[in-house]
């Protein structure tokens, strides 16, 4: 049987460890086609590059990662999988691979998520497509330990097919000395960031802003990826790309328009 | 009574026509406060600014167009958002209006959107939020000839109140001397674009790339948006932020993970 062809991006980089970690993985599975951001694409969103200049070259990181290929972009996720389904592969490819994020893309973070919108675009185009997300943000996380996981979930996707319109979210918890206690099949958890600005002067005497912030859960949910990570289970949301609230219409339609 | 309070937005930068437009006209319903991108943001869908700094000062664009105040912001459409609700304003406006937009946010273009993300990062914040698109790139489009819709639907929105989790994607069809036939209520198009990347060579001999695509609908349906659009009515496309794909939940739970 032919190999599967697995395109692997990210939104934090092609020297990411993450991706690295990724790329070895997905090398066990199938031919593995790397198409990456040239430098970190965090909270991207599902972000486009339209009034400007796109570049793409072959990137050379490590070999014994185990790709055919690899390229980095200087675009958006969404850009370098546009970039690799247009310009760069022969084939489209069987399954689409996004990650390994360094931190969570649970619940609301999906909607500002480079590694999200990745897979969202591998999606709309209809290539399959999962992103994969370890809830531990240090640079040097123990990718390894997710390892059996990512397989697993990436050869059942490819043996039954991902459902159409849907692209999996795929969140990992950070977990010491243990692993996951298995996987749940969950609903994105109803949660939102409160914001806090902190306001600086910079050297010349203008104001500004970094934008930091505390997430909050508005969910008690026992059904959402959100309870899932917090009890040591390996979440997965089916995601999809149609945002038509369908419940709304019916109401919408009793306005006075 | 008092006069609604309204946070106007947009995607294509404090000058652009549309917003001007979008000022006068909510100038009319209430009180407007503006918060908007200080150069264009088109195609920056969710993105947030989390690795960088940012600048807002007051801007003094035409005070004609009566807003109370206005500041413009270096960040992205949905850090205006963030930035107006937790700095700027000192009470929840009563209503988040996003645009006019030169040109479509129907179908796919929703995810890509800068102007509805604005709209979607107000309602994830808890705020009614509707965005506004003309179906015109033009920058110099008759923005005059939506203004009796636009305020006919924000007005209804702040008597109805959207539904919670749900916010507005209004379209509007560009035609030429005449009016809208008139509202639909509509689902989002299944559609993609079909990328070309135009490949070219830079003055010191290295390639690089325009992103640039055609439109393909999907979808023969005429409850959707495009359809609405085709046929000279408006399209509200009732949004939501949770991405979850429910209809999915029950065929993943039968893998074996």
């Amino acid at each position: 049987m032919e190999k599967p062809l697995i395109l692997v991006t990210n939104d934090d980089g092609i020297t990411a460890p993450g991706l690295r970690a990724l790329i070895r993985f997905m090398s066990e599975i199938g031919e593995v086609v790397v198409v990456a951001p040239d430098s970190p694409q965090s909270g991207m969103g599902h972000a486009i590059t339209v009034d400007n200049t796109l570049y793409s070259s072959k990137a050379d990181i490590d070999q014994t990662d185990g790709a055919l290929v690899e390229y980095s972009c200087s675009g958006t996720p969404a850009d370098c999988v546009k970039l690799a389904l247009q310009e760069i592969l022969d084939r489209k490819p069987d399954i689409c691979i996004s990650g390994i994020n360094h931190g969570s893309n649970a619940s609301i973070n999906v909607i500002y998520s480079g590694t999200m919108s990745a897979a969202i675009e591998a999606g709309i185009e209809g290539v399959p497509a999962i992103g994969f997300s370890l809830c531990d943000y240090s640079w040097y996380a123990d990718f390894e330990s997710a390892k059996e996981a990512i397989i697993s979930i990436v050869n059942e996707a490819l043996k039954n097919k991902i459902p159409k319109g849907v692209v999996l979210n795929v969140n990992i918890p950070k977990i010491d000395q243990s692993l996951p206690k298995g996987i749940k099949i969950c609903r994105q958890a109803r949660a939102n960031w409160k914001e806090k600005f902190d306001k600086r002067t910079n050297p010349r005497g203008k104001e500004y802003y970094w934008l930091t912030g505390e997430f909050e859960l508005l969910d008690k949910g026992e059904d959402t990826d959100e309870w899932a990570l917090a009890n040591d289970y390996i979440s997965i949301v089916p995601t999809q790309f149609d945002l038509t609230a369908h419940h709304a219409i019916q109401e919408l339609n009793g306005w006075d328009l």
